[in-house]
């Protein structure tokens, strides 16, 4: 007999409702229903994304603590309503557990995941689970509003358009990598743990518990500064590609200007980091393209994120990154593929 | 190396939107950005429910063909709409797929899907995919719409309300019986092909393309018939308690007058029948409570589907079932549940 993680059903959502702050404004039916019902705020559209977050294939059960899985199974979701430009308000979590989990994960995957709704201003008001014969699967979707007219779509983008990221690119991918090299150490990591752990922590911070740029988002979409915008989940040579495909251009990246994950700490080489900030993953950071005669309206930083301008859209397809020598070459998407599950 | 469904994710994502009708009316953006994007109509509230479909717990791949499996992963989520009296409008797709499944079976699965979101008027708008080592899983996002104020909780039940459901009880777990015992047939099974089989039609069709009753659901709403609602997903005998539970009362039931699968056509027992209506999942029909004096406009029927007055909420907690002779009986929960996987 497997270890079960609760006793039923009802007693899962019952403990469930007890970490869930209750309903309030225009929300009329939490957790416990058939459905959730809410009101939209006037004047406003609905932002609706859905993320998978799967053991084995986004995480994995020797490296990441449950803290860790719940905060970036969420993080991964309030990323896409950030690259909306929209301000997130609603959590549903579909879990489905291994029959191997005990209690105690489950546990400290919905703290994880809870805290961040917190900070985020994000309610859980759904949801479904099930016990499997199989890894351990969270799908969260996040529900958003942005005013009226006023999203960023990832089809906006025109030549000419500077292309701008947030924060620093590859430290994500970074952090996976020290993980992996001091697995034990991965086990009991907390925030409060990672922060005062030395050389290396803001990357393991950042693939632990990553932050997504919901604020940034909807600054950019509220003074209109934007002419496009994803976020970078999959890795800036992926992700870009994708925001061009979708807007019928191409870009010209500047290698030097890209905010790599450790310009001065030599923690890496130059040539390893430079490829992590190209085609590492999972940092969550925003990338948009802004119009020219906007450009300076964009701040070097908000709320502490540094802004960079890293190049410029043009007209013909592909992406060609410029050397520091001033070499061209063209840039092949290097990040992750959720269906094959692996680099591309 | 596995035989893989799709060549990548962006392949895959291109054929999803060949398959799926162009955005029209509020919705602003569909498949193949960050998230999705919509107006919800004025003056009404919206309604978001989530539920997991998986292989090994919700369906089984040597049983259920895959056409099957996607009508039934969208209905479960459907009813839970129409339990709501909301209108369904946009669906959210996450699949999971198992590294052994072929492409054939994805399509399948989505036309069965799709299809049915055609009948109901359901755009499918967003989601997401992993392949993984482990049983195929969905997880169904419906977000629906129902005028402000009028959507019906599980919670608005009174003691003196009459109980009423819709349908038969007990088909679809009928059907699942007879799936089992004639196993080999069931791989070639399409609607068509179920609608001509002979004796055992009405289980076979009502397990294997369950029809949610979401006009019925809306027609009560607009109407203020009915002071609550569930739809008939874990069996009549967990629902029912799950129902007055939330609105803090209990139920009596005439057993004489629960709609069983078959009554006349002799194909099991009539206990074996009364058992199916009482604890049989899947069903996917209406239960709801109607104030004394709102009794008389319940029709009897609802676009072909019967309305049949089965007990009364009483204020004295848990179930009791009134037998054809007159003996009370205290009816303990049944059905399905999706924490243990098993009947309750």
């Amino acid at each position: 007999m497997p270890r079960k993680a609760f006793e039923s059903e009802f007693e899962f959502v019952r403990w469930l409702r007890r970490m869930v702050p209750s309903k309030r404004g225009r929300l009329r039916l939490g957790l416990g229903d058939d459905a959730a019902l809410f009101a939209v705020a006037r004047g406003h559209e609905l932002i609706l994304t859905t993320d998978l977050f799967i053991e084995g294939v986004h995480y994995s059960r020797r490296l990441h603590p449950p803290r860790s899985v719940g905060h970036r199974a969420l993080a991964r979701s309030l990323s896409d309503i950030a690259a909306m430009g929209g301000t997130p308000r609603f959590a549903l979590v579909s879990l489905a557990i291994s029959k191997r989990t005990p209690r105690r994960w489950v546990e400290e995957f919905y703290a994880g995941l809870l805290g961040l709704a917190k900070r985020f201003g994000v309610t859980l008001i759904g949801g479904d689970t099930a016990v499997i014969a199989g890894p351990t699967g969270v799908d969260v979707i996040v529900c958003g509003e942005a005013p009226a007219r006023r999203a960023l779509l990832r089809s906006g983008a025109r030549p000419g358009d500077h292309i701008f990221v947030s924060g620093r690119l590859g430290l994500s991918a970074l952090g996976l990598r020290l993980l992996k090299r001091h697995r034990q150490a991965a086990r009991s990591l907390a925030p409060a743990r990672v922060r005062s752990a030395g050389v290396g922590d803001d990357a393991l911070l950042a693939h632990l518990y990553p932050q997504p740029r919901c604020a940034l988002g909807a600054f950019l979409a509220r003074r209109r500064l934007a002419s496009a915008m994803i976020d970078l989940s999959d890795g800036l040579s992926t992700d870009l590609a994708h925001l061009c495909a979708a807007s019928g251009v191409g870009a010209l990246l500047r290698e030097e200007r890209i905010p790599g994950p450790f310009r001065d700490q030599g923690v890496i080489s130059q040539g390893h980091a430079r490829n992590l900030a190209l085609h590492g993953g999972e940092d969550y950071e925003l990338l948009f393209a802004v119009p020219p005669r906007k450009v300076r309206q964009v701040p070097r930083q908000h709320r502490g994120v540094g802004l960079h301008c890293i190049g410029q859209i043009q007209s013909s397809k592909g992406l060609v990154l410029v050397r520091a020598d001033g070499t061209k070459h063209s840039l092949q998407p290097g990040g992750w593929d959720h269906f094959r599950n692996r680099k591309g």
